[in-house]
């Protein structure tokens, strides 16, 4: 196994949302080579949708995801998700990323809030396969489960893409996964279900549970190791590095561009 | 289901540790009628073991665990748990817990690690089974996958109890272990092997990754069915109040003590 391809490199553009517009992070990416981009949905109304995507049709980008949808577990999630629905088929995004929700409202009730996601999801996915959009169900690390999403296995979004079927897949951030012990048998598992692959890494100590996420080569992560079970699994779309990080947001967002090209080669 | 019998509350001195040293919470629990009490090893240490058992036996209260061998990934752990055997069964605990140990040092190999874990456990088992001490395998939340324990789920605990055998079980610590799709199922897989239940609450949000938990019906883990699936799996042990929490650790440990009595009736 070499070094991973660098024209699958993508830039989740939450990675410097602090410094740069979705206008500038395109011409970023354009400007150091990076042909992938997954803009987030703020950003894009904040640019408007048609100029977003003529602009990243303009710079030759590929869309290798929307974030995001989901948050089924909310209120207003039916037309919301509606939205991103369309918002992702005008970008041409590869599919549109599930963050799925926590728990419901005031309860501590985990399984009928799980419940409620698979209903969710179900609801809004004619409308998807319609739009020809996947939708990757993305399982958030444990400890989001209460606020972010109550999916939180590779295994748990599996059996949703069962119950669910076509039109349905999944987003494997490592940052999530990383740590479970059925990491390899549900990727093997997932196949043609793998939709996204995002990459960053586990620092330690880790000092905020929500933004203090790693480059890669800062952490504990064996990307490679991971990485090698995604391509055996048959995937060969992007990787998309998604980093989380006050430190750096912090800096110079052509220096974190530079940097993430270098150890997408060297680390991943 | 009823409310938890108040016999069966047992306090881990970690909830009142910058409070008190073990004297004093062997005299607290006797003061407060809790009948059950799970030291720290640098506090039993601090007290002397000797001293502190015949405290401990004198105040009539029984050891529902003793905190804790494992961090097989780490140097010198062969002596330092032939020692906590020893003052397991000096203590007349109910079984050793094992927080594991995290990443063998350097590695990024979590797998290799985990095999360490396994080799580790399998090399102190004789003498833990000689000296009468169950050794029960914590699962510790994911979060701490990397510098705490590499043995992340209930499943995983299991099949190492599976491939280890008697002498062998588990400590359910809801902290660790409320997000898991998986959990009602492998706790009536556990059965006998449920050795230890601690208990406490998941903050929402939680501000620090170690020391933010929270005071039973204080957040969102739905306690009382979680102690269903125990008492149905057979489990009749005690209710073990573990709260690694900044903000208990700066109040009166007498009014900790009756909050966690008082919590325990109402909301576990």
């Amino acid at each position: 196994m070499g070094a991973p391809r660098p024209e699958l490199l993508s830039l989740n553009t939450a990675t410097v949302k602090q410094q740069w517009n979705l206008a500038q992070a395109i011409e970023g990416c354009a400007r150091h080579g990076i042909r992938g981009i997954s803009p987030w949905r703020e950003q894009v109304a904040g640019m408007g949708l048609q100029k977003a995507a003529a602009s990243i049709r303009a710079h030759g980008l590929s869309v290798s995801g929307l974030c995001r949808g989901g948050f089924f577990t909310a209120k207003d999630w039916r037309e919301d998700n509606r939205r991103a629905i369309e918002e992702a088929h005008e970008l041409g995004a590869r599919c549109l990323v599930l963050v799925v929700g926590g728990l419901l409202a005031g309860s501590k009730d985990l399984s009928r809030s799980r419940q409620a996601v698979r209903d969710g999801i179900a609801e809004i996915l004619p409308e998807a396969r319609q739009a020809g959009v996947p939708l990757a169900i993305e399982p958030l690390h444990p400890m989001y489960a209460a606020d972010r999403a109550c999916v939180n296995t590779l295994a748990q979004a599996l059996d949703l893409c069962d119950a669910l079927g076509e039109g349905t897949g999944v987003a494997v951030d490592v940052y999530h996964v990383w740590w479970d012990p059925k990491l390899e048998e549900q990727i093997e598992r997932a196949r043609q279900r793998l939709l996204a692959y995002h990459i960053c890494d586990w620092l330690v100590p880790t000092k905020d549970l929500l933004n203090d996420r790693g480059m890669m080569g800062d952490g504990v992560i064996d990307l490679a190791r991971i990485r090698g079970w995604m391509e055996r699994a048959g995937y060969t779309g992007a990787h998309e590095v998604e980093i989380f990080s006050e430190g750096w947001w912090a800096r110079d967002p052509d220096e974190v561009l530079r940097t993430l090209k270098e150890r997408h080669a060297r680390a991943s």
